[in-house]
């Protein structure tokens, strides 16, 4: 049995726009928008109707395809300039996740890599790039559930945050894509799901996604990670990651570290699984990566029915935080499998991208 | 300056209704119920319209002082035997924190002491022992506030979880009593609050309180703790407590044993606060203390504009946690502050209590 695909990135029949499903109405209400102009494109990546680190880098790379197709160039110059813009406008909309900047960065080598060739060469070649980048994420996504699969047994319970499922990617997910797979084969796996405040990634979309796909999971606050663990409920804790540094190092949503170093008290192996896309070669430490501070009213407004504190009280909201690489128990990418110390074996897995960024 | 207090739980004028601040709208509306029912008291515990251990204490002994008053007994046997119906009743509301238990016990005890006076005495001595316990406790909570406030710095930050303040207590509070007696005494300390899910009584309850006192705080959610910690943005962390073991081991609020572990992991002390009431010194260790289960809707629907997930996914709802004696760095009650091995500080500090129990 093959899971029904979630269809969250896509071109417009005509091609003139990018059609997502809007994830902040899930899973109340399943609605597509159809969206063609630079600060609509911008809009839906910073207010996360479209979210998660591969899924932003493939929704940045249809972006700049139909704004290209959109707009009229006298030549490929005019073209590279504007894309050019439209590169800097969209990368500003979410700082943390390094897989948005180098799908960004792919789409504009591949303009300047064609650009003794017309304008419209290089529009129908960003279409392709951009549509080899999602097809390119779908086999990754398959190849990480594979080597995370090899990790669990039947029977077992795992522990999740936020959502990196296929809502996040473009098929099967990253830290998900074990459980689709297990499925899939007919291994039973149960997930107990972080809510994942402020945006509730986890309660509106990975236990959506799952019951959708009959995989049993219950859903729990995140502060009851612990108490689910002093339980010996779960087995192991599954993570995407937004930027994983040389040394290990990953930048994941707000709560992922503080569930790794209750992973490691109780003893239960704690797994971050991404694309290699989702490596940033050029980050030696955690220090490198920038946290993204949002909004005081995702905490105190956006979903509840009142706000849940008094107007004048402050927030903080960073919407990601740092997990030290030590406390890792292993990395899956599409690849193999990680272990620590990790400057090491994200070297061996990655020689020449590894070089290469030492040499900058 | 002194503090205004908050008056959250109060006989009616008339003295036959209990009189409270209903906690549950919050801070949206100030509103007092009037109740004198069994089944409306009952229900105010169970719904949280009254909470905090010590808060819950005191409201039970003003139910059974109102109960008691409101009904005809033909002797004092009858009166009797009424008060132990009704003390079972209000127990089974909720099983974590020991202080309702304690201050139903007192109250039966304070009947039978005078069971040989007729109904009138008795009623008036039950009013009056219900009194007695909430002066006592503000006087504990006074006592705690002061020497918790000896831990703490002018210029320190803290983290709170919960809401331990006077809305659970009488007067001050237990975890947040220090930061009012600072305020009072023109120390500076600002307090980090956990938004604490799924009832949100830090984000409600807390900051409401700390923000009527002019006391500086920041709104969190409960999975940001590790990263304002990883920032060294708190020196302390200052919680309340349902129920002590005798070896330390504490329940309280569900999301206390992480941030426990949080703060060992990053070197931050870790403080409990409560009077001598909320130890149980006939119970050994945390596997003897009952943790309340409870509705599923409180984490998908309660207060949020819409379910935060679909209907068919199933929730667990533990409303307390353990944490370990070993992870607690003081244990302060009106009596003074516990350090570890608890088996010692609390039998020193405790001694006929400590016996006693030991000689059940």
């Amino acid at each position: 049995m093959q899971l029904p695909p979630i269809d969250n990135i896509a071109f417009s029949s005509d091609g003139h726009a990018v059609r997502i499903l809007d994830q902040t109405l899930l899973p109340g209400e399943t609605r597509y928008l159809e969206l063609s102009k630079l600060e609509s494109l911008y809009e839906a990546i910073y207010s996360l109707r479209v979210r998660g680190a591969p899924a932003i880098g493939i929704f940045g790379a249809f972006s700049l395809a139909v704004l290209v197709k959109n707009a009229t160039f006298e030549d490929s110059e005019a073209l590279l300039d504007a894309l050019s813009l439209w590169h800097a406008r969209l990368l500003s909309s979410r700082p943390t996740a390094v897989n948005l900047s180098k799908m960004l960065d792919r789409m504009v080598q591949c303009a300047q890599k064609h650009s003794s060739k017309d304008v419209g060469f290089i529009t129908t070649a960003l279409t392709q790039e951009a549509l080899l980048i999602q097809q390119e994420d779908a086999t990754m996504c398959k190849a990480i559930a594979t080597h995370g699969l090899s990790l669990l047994k039947h029977g077992m319970c795992v522990l999740t945050h936020c959502n990196a499922g296929p809502l996040a990617t473009s098929r099967y997910g990253t830290a998900l894509g074990p459980l689709f797979l297990a499925k899939e084969q007919g291994m039973e796996i149960h997930a107990y799901c972080d809510e994942t405040r402020p945006l509730l990634q986890g309660a509106r979309l990975t236990t959506y996604e799952l019951n959708r796909a009959g995989i049993s999971c219950t859903l729990i606050c995140d502060n009851m990670a612990s108490f689910v663990m002093q339980q010996n409920k779960v087995q192991a804790c599954l993570v995407g990651c937004d930027r994983i540094a040389r040394n290990g190092d990953t930048a994941n949503k707000i709560g992922t570290s503080g569930l790794a170093i209750l992973a490691r008290y109780y003893g239960i192996p704690f797994y971050v699984l991404g694309p290699s896309s989702t490596i940033d070669f050029s980050c030696p430490d955690a220090t490198q990566i920038p946290i993204e501070l949002r909004d005081e009213r995702e905490i105190k407004d956006l979903f509840f029915a009142r706000p849940s504190a008094p107007e004048t009280v402050s927030c903080y909201n960073p919407a990601f935080d740092i997990t030290p690489g030590d406390l890792i128990s292993a990395i899956i990418t599409e690849r193999g499998i990680c272990y620590p110390p990790f400057s090491q074996s994200l070297a061996a897995l990655f020689p020449e991208e590894y070089d290469s960024s030492t040499d900058r």
